[in-house]
């Protein structure tokens, strides 16, 4: 993973709270990104960095990098991704980061990219914004629009790091399914099974049996658990079948 | 937006950080989100909360419900959502948060759905991932998968709030789910069932079960689902009893 993001850094203007520093490094790391650039004061307090970043980001803070100007921290990228709040007075088109997130990434495999975040009061000003790229806007609630910092920037480094990584498409290694000849002797042992308990209906036995078929058949049942519920089936008819002995 | 999501709420399962805990208040409302409950102690320091949550989302933390037991916290939940890190031994399939969301938002349009986390060092055990009807992983680098609490809290609002919101959403009829109560209810009767028949090994009676729990929890099981099976169980329960008579 490191190798897709490793053009890629956070630049930080302005940044406030060193506990927010702490907590980017982490999410950052999370994410596969190891580069920030801090514009402002170099001035804060190493213990409430890492109390957040936790010692296994330490390495990220071990490397910040201060500037004193934008200009200067920004010099050297190709790319600028500046990110503001959705605000009350429409500063429109919002750009979502995941409608951005793939072109980000294509590009930062041949350029340098910088994510910009502004000052937790204020966010980035037009000033900023101006040198930027593009602009994306985190889609929140209208009713609360505020995002911590560091929560900012885990979503933009979240969808640029999904969308290197195709993470989401990892998830379905689909298992083996039970084959239509199992799934039917299954069915036809707990139709058995139910008759004998007494528990279907003579005149109408398919009626359970068609709700069981449902839902069985929306779980995709797999190979081996047809197996178990015949197992357990063919104990149960034992038990069933004695009832008058 | 609030309407969305008024049916999701947040499970923190033994917490530890009352900082963290503001911190998902600030990020659960940010995404529409305004139930959490936590299991465990209520013992935290409300200014160490309100002052990561901001006074903006002081309203959150104020409705924050406090339980004993986490089954008795999630017992009115249709729909139990688990979370896990990718953990260097493999415990996969990885589902992404981004393949479920959509699920997850279309579900919540009927019933109450729960996204359970565990505790800050060492996640959820097998134990409350069994009442878990799906499970998510959200996708890291490989170098540091370790997640700040309130930051993966954050990417699973994130991503069902974009499912939510997404134009294309269609509130498609979702039918009503069985409640925790009742889905435990119905585990309880299967297991002394298959303890009577003997079918579980006394020795890690879980083993069986959790192949039941998987596929019971695939398919979504509807109330009168869980109906119909624990009808069947109460039946069959009396022929297994009977078996030495």
């Amino acid at each position: 993973m490191k190798a897709k993001t490793k053009n890629i850094s956070i630049v930080l203007y302005k940044p406030k709270y060193a506990g927010n520093i702490g907590s980017i490094a982490r999410a950052a790391k999370n994410m596969g990104i190891s580069n920030i650039l801090v514009v402002g004061t170099a001035d804060f307090d190493r213990e409430a960095m890492q109390q957040r970043s936790t010692h296994l980001a330490s390495d990220v803070l071990d490397s910040i990098q201060y500037f004193e100007s934008i200009e200067e921290a920004l010099g050297n990228f190709n790319y600028i991704v500046g990110t503001t709040a959705r605000l009350g007075k429409a500063r429109g088109p919002f750009i979502a980061p995941r409608a951005v997130a793939k072109d980000i990434a294509d590009i930062s495999q041949k350029n340098k990219v910088a994510l910009l975040f502004g000052p937790e009061d204020t966010g980035l000003a037009n000033e900023e914004l101006r040198l930027c790229h593009a602009v994306v806007t985190i889609p929140t609630s209208r009713e609360f629009t505020s995002l911590n910092l560091s929560h900012a920037v885990m979503i933009l480094c979240y969808e640029i790091f999904t969308a290197t990584s195709a993470a989401t498409t990892i998830a379905t290694a689909t298992p083996k399914l039970a084959l239509s000849y199992e799934l039917e002797g299954m069915y036809g042992q707990i139709k058995t099974l139910l008759a004998d308990i007494e528990f279907l209906n003579p005149e109408n036995p398919e009626y359970w049996m068609m709700h069981l078929r449902r839902f069985f058949s929306r779980a995709g049942l797999l190979s081996r658990e047809a197996g178990i519920i015949r197992g357990i089936c063919r104990k149960l008819s034992r038990y069933a079948q004695h009832k008058n002995t």
